[in-house]
């Protein structure tokens, strides 16, 4: 079973040392070897730590990925292009894929799985989606017989550690972030953590195969972490809550509709997903017959990576041998995409309110206006100090957002101080 | 693709509902329908509440399970004799089975899978450990490119509900079982699952794919949780841990030896598996390159079993449709099974002790005899109450239980109180 690998960056490099280290193991398990016969890498020259034959150095990707020879083409250079062309090519000639480019995959995963089908090879990428937790598999495989309803992840680690890090030491935004990079969790541009952008792609990955509909990271409703404060997290635990980034996907039990949306919630302390602490992800998942599971693990590093990759290099040489195929990613229900206006959800929201009276029923009439009913309200401190804390029920997005806009602009109300959604109750 | 069912109670009924309610889903993933042919019962005149044709039913399991023109046999009876002569009868012919049967699994898997690899056709159990949770799909598939080290469960429900009683509300284990009785969270006769056995086998199931050995329920040590007292629990929440029954599976570093075992210890309130309440079920997993991953969900009852049965009925039939086949569980690591004595763990002991000179002394004496280092001790009380606690550092359990033993003939030592294995340090 010959095998081309593109990319020898962190990842890379560890698939590399397991496919020597753990030959005989993965012989055993295959069947046959897997003979690693080149690896594409921007400088071929460069010295390199790892134990494989110099002569494998490549800088031509596009030509080995199109090599006749090769069965399993592995990707882990990321980014758009050039790594569709490489694949796709790859696919044409009937290679099979295991890649772990999350944003190919949320962007344009159809292509490459219409380019699988019709070869009628295996296209993998258990790696793109939190690391090392098998989570791919379960929802195309274990959850086959199932209904899945929601999906809520913690897919991101850089975020997750910043959000832990502002609950456990109380420290701000700016601190926290500034500890993550030190530690190498952030990178030096954290925009495509902070902002979601990274979570946005799995959620739309995730929902994809939980909804046998085609979802693209475009779909997906977008906020990052950058404007959670510290009042935000205290506001949080007065209540029993943390605040997480979450990646939701939920399918509408009135219409059948499909929501994708990314954004920090709070969530009680008591949900499997509150003790997911650090750069550790885990994956929420609730269905019509298993009713709730959750997967935990490292979701990114090179070794976590890795062991995500060589699981799929595993099962897909073993179809190869057996002239059998992966289930590839249907898109059968084809559900509707809902807005995140239509979401239905729950907001905490904090006011600084002036002390007088009169205060709550204006603030009230602000929520009944919008059909918003509130659950629970608690006045806090007076004078200067004086505050409103309120949770509201289920409510659309679009009538939480019009009732947070009015409060705004309310005489009495002097600042919306914290607002966001409450989810997992 | 034409299904039989053997059995029908809580979870066949839920499966049997499923494939119906589900007709449409199930066959947009496998790619054509699924038809339940015949339904094996003990008495098919019963009256039952699923939407099936009451012509399906029959008291000829072995009669059906042979049925030529069958292609998956599905079996939720339990036990190993009928359902091992009717599931041989099945993979002879050429059918598929999906069995929910741990018992069956624990102690003669290795007969079911090479009947299969003999026929060509796949053998699934993903119901029979740690029921909806994907464990059995992700170890043979997602790790299959890892060196697993370790696999620490609570994979039975009964014992890990009265073990959060016990935690949470300080009750003995008698009121507990009482409690998850009424509940129907244990049987009337709750053996098997208080004294480990259910546990145990499948630990032998999750050791056996882990390690790629052949492990029976036979092999695996077992002590169960009705010994466990108030006082053990309370011991355990001093030093900030919670005790659970635990099914362990590890390979040695050191000689690639494998343990496995079912026993109740003490892990640190902090350890992901102690956040794991009620009747849930969890599954740590421990390897070389994926780190730490953890499988939650819930371990049993109809509708959660019948989604694992499901999973593997969709991915059988696609596997059938598309000629491909599931990997089976090779052993060809054939690992040395380690004995009890040989394995590495911790202890936690309470004596009851004199209150005079020279007795920490006297039982310092009695552990350094058998070369096994103290970590911590804490003196409590005085006169008739003094107590000493005492947790070990690593060492091998014989010489760990070598140690307690002298420590019961001590003159100091008016009774050794508790004694408890610790992990996940």
């Amino acid at each position: 079973m010959r095998v081309a690998l593109l990319g020898c960056g962190i990842v890379g490099s560890e698939v590399a040392r397991l496919l020597v280290e753990q030959a005989d193991d993965l012989t055993a398990r295959v069947g046959e070897p897997l003979e690693l016969v080149g690896i594409a890498v921007r400088r071929p020259d460069r010295r390199r730590d790892i134990p494989v034959d110099p002569a494998l150095f490549t800088a031509d990707a596009a030509g080995l990925a199109a090599r006749q020879d090769i069965d399993i083409v592995i990707e882990v250079v990321g980014g758009v292009e050039p790594a569709r062309g490489w694949l796709l090519a790859a696919l044409r000639h009937g290679a099979s894929v295991v890649t772990a480019n999350k944003v190919l995959m949320a962007e344009d995963g159809a292509a490459l799985h219409e380019a699988a089908a019709a070869a009628g090879v295996d296209l993998s990428y258990e790696a793109a989606v939190a690391g090392a937790i098998p989570i791919v598999r379960p929802l195309v495989d274990s959850l086959a017989g199932d209904r899945v309803t929601r999906v809520t992840g913690i897919v991101n680690g850089t975020t997750n550690y910043i959000m832990t890090r502002m609950t456990e030491t109380g420290a701000g935004f700016g601190e926290a972030l500034e500890e993550a990079t030190d530690l190498g969790y952030a990178e030096a541009d954290p925009t495509a953590d902070v902002e979601g952008f990274d979570a946005a792609a799995k959620a739309a990955i995730l929902a994809s195969l939980a909804f046998h509909t085609r979802i693209t990271a475009a779909d997906v409703h977008r906020e990052g972490i950058t404007e959670v404060s510290s009042a935000d997290v205290a506001s949080a635990r007065a209540m029993g809550h943390v605040v997480k980034l979450l990646a939701i996907a939920e399918r509408s039990d009135v219409d059948g509709s499909v929501g994708v949306r990314v954004h920090p919630a709070m969530i009680p302390v008591t949900h499997p997903l509150a003790g997911v602490r650090e750069a550790y992800n885990a994956v929420f998942v609730e269905s019509a017959a298993a009713g709730q599971l959750m997967f935990y693990g490292r979701g990114a590093g090179g070794s976590p990576t890795a062991s995500a990759v060589l699981g799929d290099l595993v099962a897909t040489a073993r179809n190869r041998r057996r002239g059998g195929r992966a289930p590839g990613a249907p898109a059968y229900a084809d559900l509707r995409l809902r807005p995140m206006g239509e979401t239905i959800t729950r907001y905490h929201i904090d006011l600084d309110v002036a002390d007088k009276a009169g205060v709550l029923a204006a603030v009230a009439q602000a929520f009944s206006a919008q059909d918003v009913s509130i659950a629970t309200v608690r006045q806090e401190g007076h004078g200067d100090d004086a505050s409103l804390v309120l949770v509201t029920h289920e409510a659309t997005d679009a009538a939480l957002q019009a009732t947070v806009d009015v409060l705004r602009e309310l005489d009495v109300v002097r600042a919306v101080s914290s607002v966001m959604r409450v989810e997992g109750g």
